[in-house]
């Protein structure tokens, strides 16, 4: 179902930092597309109980790219990037996070971060990288340069100064990990990016493991300044929400979970009608023609 | 892996005339996305030796909707709709089918024709109905009113008129199975429709069973004047494509089936997050990260 | 200059209401794209020791097709309009009334509306004809045919029905005096509309004199329920502001003189280069080098 | 009046190549928007018994941003521009050539080109300069950076293999006088780039006087290989196209006169009303009600 009762651009963008004041964790699903955006608006389930659900999206360059068929080198630009984020505005309540990449040239980040302002969105998460984007994912396999702490931290002051509200959030991204930079690298980053303005911290790391995560953690708890803390568990999945909750992680971004999921069942079902000349034995990994055109309300 | 060697548009234009004199039946598949569109081009399958991949791609009005979280009743217009078709013709090369709904008003389809041409698109469906927009496949579930043969026949015209190129295709949508106007009035208009210029007839049933389709074929084949005719299995999904060609459909359209596979999974892949509060659980629902960073080549 | 201190959706939507309210007469410019909302927004004259400016733009449907090249018959959809309307909402800060002709099919309507209230556009102007649209300023030139009085308030009655906020206006315009249906016609509809919840009233006349717009504002004075009425002085362009505030109207919408001004400029200036072979000429009709590119700030 | 006979995307892109081949110097307009899109397409004078025309449109970086109020630093990124591109293509038939300013990344760059390529843009200009884009006319007055001669050809060679066909032209613009590197460093730098690929060369020169682009077309003149010379005169207006002819320049772009004339006009009527509180006085600066309406065909 749609949203029944709506909200206000400004209602939404402050309702991410309220949701991070009240709650434990927050949960946040990537979304690229309003269908997609209208399952992480509408999926509960009930676990023991209590009713859980998604807080919020993330709106990620990988999926928007994918969803376009292009690779995630930023030339899926920003009025396309706009384009998906409008889609989900128009049929979803719950805030939105951008995956801003580096966030482009200086001179331009101000203007992308007053039009997400404007349109409501709450976050924008700018990685510490220069030079052509490359998928973190891809880590040491392919050349990829950090940003110095002095370029980056600019980038945090023109971005903060360039806001129209209190409420908007720049998220600073550390790829130190992912660039085997080291520990110390990660948290004298996160220090330096926090006295820059930044109004949250990501740490990521593409280890199957946590443990690397968990480090950080524990140093970021000992800061003086407190800013929030979000984890982007893609490699390390096996992780539960309640261990990064209890390691002081504030935030938990599944970041590319529903394009990934949707992929493979689109090429199943290609690949049966090929075979088969005839769409009678995907039927299963489909859902219903009726279901399709009941989907969305308001079609009868 | 994306189109190696590329296409003009007044190459890809003319390839649907083209596959329609050359081919027994020529298979067309919805692509709603860039991504999709992708499918469509690369997939392709070994049956007893025999290479089986899709023609083309079809723009379908209740997916491109579906996939922005609207209701399909036009409420996504026209540039809204060709935002999507531009996302297909960046990383394919397969020529394109557009879903025209109504054609909207008379005064506008020579606009919404001439921009479809100047992309490059192969043709336009219009369906024989007029008022609010429904999907077909309520039927007579809801009130749905057919459009008088001397209009719809104008409306042809019409367009025929406004077109660039000889190559362009109008096809016509009767809609007379599904409202239950009768074999005769679906007979009547094809005849009036393929006279007043119409490039090809699609008719249309929501039955379960092909039979009103093939008596349809049975008396099309004893028509004089020859054009080519389209089928849509989305009821009917048991019937084979070498039984309709047999029958004398020379194109059959897949309209919806890659949307129906990927919103279930999705939904899917939601709930196990929710319910194990992290997304290792559902990771069979989901190709590998690897795959979904190498999924479109450049990205490296 | 653009704008210093940004704005907020949520407050630029209201602050129309609140102008309307505080001020004898809102003063609301026509403008067709980002350059010309600058010009409304920062343009100021000092007259008689009073400075004067624009309170507000007006997205007009006829400036917006003809900047793109297009009649003025709602063949440039609502997505076209809207990408218009993000050009002003990026650079300015002044309200924006959105030019909504007859408001479209009443099944789309709440989707515009709701679309228009989450940019933080303050109002919607619909008028009350049906079928194909053709300006207002042919008047009974051309075939154009009003909507019932009952069709009509059942498009206001949905239209607040689908708002978020209370803030929105819904204004409705009325044609009769156009299409030569009498003043007592017009009155009535106002009554009506305005029972059905319309937000303010348009009247509109094509007539060199404002007579008639004047007796209409006698009557409407006398009417127990109020909203504010508007007047948009196209035709009868010898009325001054001052006028009309005395007679009770409560805005004032220059609906398309920056268009109407750029495109005879522009046609000189090419007629001289292809004149004299050069630009030289053209000079004193143009803008200094140095000045467009001192235009706007930020580019140095 | 709009266009009777369309134009195919291949026929259009072609037609660039064929007008340099038949004619001594090919006349290209700014265009900012349909609306003088149309300007361009169909203004015509008759000078001493022959009708001159201009041959395409030329769409400046400096004046579609310009358009939407933003500065020239490429804050307008390529899915906007290709917005203003659209809006040309559907009411006109003569060739587009794109403005590319730096062309971006040179991952990138491959992308803009086959897009620009399908949508039957004849031509992209692509400057030799590096860091955050300033336009030229600014010259030395802020710092600028000009591109390795290394860089650039690899960006040239790049663009080149991406191209679907031959038609496409990347015109390479040389900054150097611009920069006051001197007249050998431009003349080292056009051989270089012709051999890399380049299929024009641009001499920008921001002096009043044409004596530098005059005594580089002179030595041009003498290269073994030879490219179409394109030559723009903002700075230098004096000089008649048939002195750039005579000295061997192949296209004259007037890169932003329509614009530079739309912007006073638009200004002075906004200052008239709010001086005069009423349009009255604003009258001999406008078309009138009647032309505006009547400026579209296909309105009535």
């Amino acid at each position: 179902a749609m949203m029944e009762v709506g909200i206000t651009p400004d209602v939404r963008l402050k309702r991410l930092r309220r949701l991070i004041n009240s709650k434990d964790i927050v949960r946040i699903m990537e979304s690229h597309s309003g269908l997609s955006g209208l399952i992480v608006e509408h999926t509960h389930v009930d676990v023991n109980g209590i009713v859980q659900e998604f807080d919020g999206m993330w709106a990620s360059s990988l999926t928007d790219s994918a969803l376009k068929g292009k690779p995630d080198i930023e030339a899926v630009d920003i009025s396309a990037r706009l384009s998906n984020i409008n889609d989900l505005l128009e049929v979803t309540t719950k805030p939105i996070i951008f995956d801003g990449d580096t966030g482009g040239k200086v001179e331009h980040l101000g203007f992308t971060i007053r039009t997400l302002e404007r349109l409501g969105v709450s976050a924008i998460i700018i990685e510490d990288k220069v030079g052509p984007k490359k998928n973190s994912l891809f880590g040491t396999d392919v050349p990829q340069e950090q940003d110095s702490i002095e370029n980056f931290c600019e980038k945090i002051r023109v971005g903060k100064k360039s806001q129209v509200t209190d409420d908007f959030m720049i998220i600073s991204r550390i790829e130190s990990l992912i660039l085997k930079a080291g520990m110390n690298d990660a948290l004298k980053r996160a220090q330096a990016y926090i006295e820059a303005g930044a109004d949250g911290i990501m740490i990521h790391s593409r280890e199957k493991s946590p443990d690397e995560i968990f480090e950080f953690c524990r140093h970021f708890s000992e800061f003086e300044r407190d800013v929030p803390l979000i984890v982007v568990p893609s490699s390390f999945d096996s992780v539960y929400e309640d261990e990064l909750a209890d390691a002081g992680v504030n935030m938990v971004i599944y970041a590319n979970q529903l394009l990934r999921s949707a992929y493979p069942a689109m090429v199943e079902t290609a690949r049966s009608i090929l075979t088969h000349k005839r769409s009678f034995e995907a039927r299963d990994n489909m859902m219903s023609i009726k279901d399709i055109i009941h989907l969305i309300p308001g079609g009868k």
